[in-house]
């Protein structure tokens, strides 16, 4: 048997911002018509090393690949690999020894694509809460998808906020770290690791929020009280009940637990449809809300389909 | 990152009967001492093009590494591999490319050595039911342990017992398609696909009886009424009680839930401490009973073992 390994070098060059934009928006849409299957997660815990295995699968209905995602977390360090199968036959089709890469970018590619959707035309200011790999990710994709002039920031730590402003001001852009100054940015991303909310300052001119940090039980990056009148959408209605912030504040009695949509209904028919005439999931009458919020725990579809999709372009690649 | 995939050829020369009995034994011994870890395996489903994926996960406590196995089958062809993980830097070791024969391998050494455990010394007759791979792996596993002269053979299909009994003759046993008259032999291994009990004419003379074949349910080998009094082991108890022989006994009122013991407590200490003092799970006086039956649906450490058995037996060979 032969079975391609195929390294970080060759899965950057084959995968795109397009092609994981693309798979991206194909599976959040898919998972919200119910054309995904995503069985529960395994885990393995070994606490004498201070490590754990995930084993996540999915597979997006009709698409030509399935993906088992093999993560571990051993003392702080990430590993593992995904490995794509053909969906039609059963055959393992490569391993994708992506250093956790594939992740990151569809994790970026999802919080861009809501994020630009939801967020007023216009609007080129962005405040980002958290100074870790995602704070950079969520801001550099969100600029493939419309012009951004000003970053404000915020972390725990101001020298790693400040670290961030430079990185970001070596991609060309004004970053400063006063995302809690002046009521904040009327875009807010938070990518932090939270357990306790983020202060309420950065929210107050807030129209649009993506929350991408509540990933387990026990995060909570949003205040709750963002989420009275707010218009909600979420990537899994399952998943952000349990452990999301919009759970969060449906336990605080904030929000009702079938107030939300669904992303990807978002990125099919735009955000339109949801503001100006189709009832909340649940009620009779239209959100007249002037904040949305949409709060991701990370779809295993999306894995399944930016695997896919690098599996795909390869051979594809290698045909012509 | 450098993943070796280890092909067929290569497992087959390091997982030599010794390594695999060794494997196997030690993981039934840990799973009965709870020294093992075994998430609930995930399934994905295929229906258009008759499908299925099943992936288990398992570690035995202290082994330098964990598995992931990948089986699926898809109109009716098996492929699948194993990803070999350190268990204790989370950085996977290997790809197994087995084509399935680890599965078939560890199943046989279970089989053989609870088998070999628990028929008395100095029987040297067997009868299998079932004529498929692990009709023909469970004997010729179990001629590693100790002297078989005579094996009876039982199928549905007259031809593929037929064709049975000459593989046997072909590894030099006497081997004849009769394994129901004159009430069997002493020694019956079942290994057939039924969902619905053999004949009981297998079973009148057994002294002992190794069931490998309800691996889910709706499975059903062995008779119920073969249970009554008899001294009854399992693999992995919660399985063998949802979907074992045993559980189809237990639901038909002829033994109780607790009365099973462990595979892996035999291979430990030997039969003769269950029949000859210690009492069943729950009762207080010792079991008494002649006949003995070992119910196996196959426990995922199990594969986990081999899987480092193969990776630590690899590389101690490149370094010697």
């Amino acid at each position: 048997m032969s079975l391609p390994v195929i390294g970080l070098p060759e899965i950057a060059a084959i995968a795109t911002p397009e092609v994981i934009f693309g798979a991206v928006k194909e599976a959040l849409i898919a998972h919200a018509e119910g054309r995904t299957s995503v069985p529960p997660p395994m885990v393995l815990e070994f606490p004498d090393h201070a490590g754990d295995c995930h084993v996540k699968a999915g597979h997006v209905g009709g698409s030509a690949h399935f993906a088992v995602k093999i993560a571990s977390t051993f003392a702080s360090v990430n590993n593992g690999l995904i490995l794509v199968i053909d969906a039609t036959a059963g055959v393992p089709a490569a391993v994708l020894a992506d250093e956790g890469m594939l992740t990151a970018w569809r994790t970026a590619a999802a919080g861009a694509l809501i994020t630009h959707a939801m967020t007023p035309p216009g609007i080129d200011e962005v405040a980002v809460l958290g100074t870790g790999e995602q704070a950079l990710l969520q801001v550099t994709w969100l600029r493939k998808l419309r012009p951004i002039n000003r970053i404000r920031v915020w972390g725990r730590r101001p020298e790693a906020a400040e670290r961030l402003c430079q990185a970001f001001e070596n991609e060309g852009l004004e970053a400063r770290a006063d995302a809690l100054e002046g009521g904040g940015a009327p875009c807010v991303i938070t990518t932090t690791a939270a357990r306790s909310p983020l202060p309420t300052e950065a929210f107050r001119n807030a129209l649009h929020v993506t929350g991408i940090g509540t990933d387990m039980p026990g995060k909570h990056e949003l205040p709750v009280e963002l989420f009275a009148d707010a218009l909600v959408v979420t990537d899994d209605h399952d998943q952000c009940l349990h452990h999301g912030d919009f759970g969060n504040a449906v336990r605080a009695g904030i929000i009702r637990p079938n107030a939300d949509h669904a992303v990807g209904a978002v990125l099919r028919d735009g955000p339109a449809v949801l503001r100006d005439g189709r009832p909340a999931r649940g009620t009779r009458s239209p959100v007249r809300s002037t904040r949305s919020i949409a709060d991701l725990t990370g779809v295993g579809a999306t894995d399944a389909a930016v695997a896919s999709a690098v599996v795909g372009n390869r051979f594809s690649t290698l045909v012509e």
